[in-house]
C-alpha cells in the first residue's frame, strides 16, 4: 500500500546505566546455559518437536523463545497526534508513538497506559484496539490501542527528549523511528480520511538488502482489516 | 457478561518425551544462571528500571521476562466449530480450538495455521483477526483469527485424541480447556446472534480463591470492541 521497510530493533523495556539490555528474542545457540540450574545446553530437536531448542544437559528442561509484544497508544488531542522524540538508542532523536514492551502481570492495555505515562507523562484512559503489526525476523508485534488524554499535560520521561501534539497532516515522516510506526500512522490517517477507523492486522517484512534505518523498506502483508 | 474464570496454563508449545516444557513466563526468582555466560544471577531493580530483574553478576545481562502470545483459529464450516479433544495435560480430554505458543521468525497468523495443521491436519487460510485475551496472571496472550477450511479434511495430530465440527448451539461448553476458550467462542455465538461479527480486546482475570480447571471462574474485564 505505502511505500516500504524495515527496523532492526525497538526501544527496550528500560534503559539501565550499570545493565546490558537483552530482547528474549533471538538465536537459540547464543543460550549456552541453563538459567534454572546452570548446566550446559545442548542445541536439539527434542523428540515430537520440529525446531532446534537449547535444552540443558543436567535438568532437561528447555528454553523457549518466543515473540515479545510491543504495547502502546495512538492518541488523538484536539485533531493532534501525540508523538515523543526519543533520547535513547535505538533510533535517538527520531519520533514515535509512546510504546514499549508488555511486562509480566500486565495485560497490553495497561501496558500501553504504562508505557504512555513513562514516556510522555500523560494519563491516557484506553478506548479501542487499533492495530496489531507482527515483525517476524525480529521476534516482535505492536499492538497499539487508540486513547484519549485524561488531562491535557504532557512530561516527557528520560526516554523522551521531547513530547509533541503534531496535525495529521504535519505529521514528521521523514523522521519517525520505526517502520512499524510508520504504517500505523498511514493506516490511522487512511482510517480517519475515509470516515471509518478500523483494526488492523499485518505483518511486516523487511526488504532484502535493505538496512535497519531506513523504515520505509519494508512490506505490509496479510493485511486483515476488521 | 456470561458467567465467570480461569486457566492455570495453556497447552506447551509442543509436547516432548524427553525434555521438561518450561514456559519463559515465570517468577523472576527461579532464574538463577545467565543463560549466555553462565554466571550467577542476582535479582534487583536495576538503575532506571522499576521492577526486580535476573541480572547476571558476571557479564551484566539482564534476563527479561514477557507474556507469551498463544496464536489459534477459530473455523465455522457448514455452520459449525472446529474444536480438538486433548491428548496431552494440561486438561486432557477437554474440547479447546486448535491454538498454540507463537513461535520466533513467523507471524501470528502463520502460527495460528500451523498449530491448526498440526493438531487437527486442517490446512485453513486466515480470514480476520477476531480476539485478543490478555491473560495477565500467567503471562499469556490469546491471539485468535476466524479461518476457513481450504479441504474439508480433518486428521487429529499426537497432541489431539479426536477433531470434530459441533454446531453453533451444541458447543461443549461444559467440557472445554481453558477459560480463554469459553470466553472467545461465548464472544463469537453472541457475534453472530447478533449479525455482526466484530474484533474484541479484553482481560481474563481469575476469581480469587477459585482453582484453575474451573474455567468459568473468571471475570472479563476491560472488553473493548471494533
Amino acid at each position: 500500500m505505502f511505500s516500504t521497510q524495515s527496523q532492526s530493533n525497538s526501544d527496550a523495556p528500560s534503559p539501565s546505566s550499570t545493565s546490558v539490555a537483552v530482547p528474549s528474542a533471538g538465536n537459540v545457540l547464543k543460550i549456552k546455559f541453563c538459567q534454572w540450574c546452570g548446566g550446559p545446553a545442548k542445541h536439539e530437536i527434542p523428540a515430537g518437536e520440529e525446531k532446534i531448542r537449547a535444552v540443558c544437559t543436567l535438568c532437561g528442561k528447555i528454553a523457549y523463545q518466543n515473540p515479545i509484544m510491543v504495547v502502546g497508544c495512538l492518541i488523538e488531542h484536539d485533531r493532534k497526534i501525540l508523538l515523543c522524540k526519543r533520547n535513547i538508542e535505538p533510533s535517538f532523536g527520531l519520533w514515535t508513538l509512546p510504546a514499549g514492551y508488555l511486562e509480566i502481570g500486565e495485560s497490553a492495555a495497561e501496558g500501553a497506559i504504562r508505557e504512555t505515562w513513562e514516556e510522555a507523562g500523560a494519563e491516557v484512559e484506553v478506548i479501542s484496539p487499533f492495530s496489531q503489526l507482527d515483525i517476524p525476523h525480529i521476534g516482535q508485534t505492536y499492538v497499539i490501542f487508540l486513547a484519549k488524554l485524561k488531562k491535557p499535560q504532557l512530561s516527557p520521561g528520560p526516554e523522551s527528549s521531547e513530547c509533541s501534539l503534531f496535525e495529521l497532516d504535519n505529521i514528521p515522516f521523514d523522521f519517525l523511528a520505526f517502520s512499524s510506526i510508520f504504517i500505523t500512522l498511514n493506516l490511522y490517517i487512511e482510517d480517519v480520511k475515509s470516515g471509518k477507523v478500523k483494526f488492523h492486522y499485518g505483518t511486516i517484512n523487511k526488504r532484502l538488502g535493505t538496512g535497519p534505518s531506513d523504515i520505509r523498506a519494508f512490506t505490509l502483508d496479510y493485511h486483515l482489516q476488521v
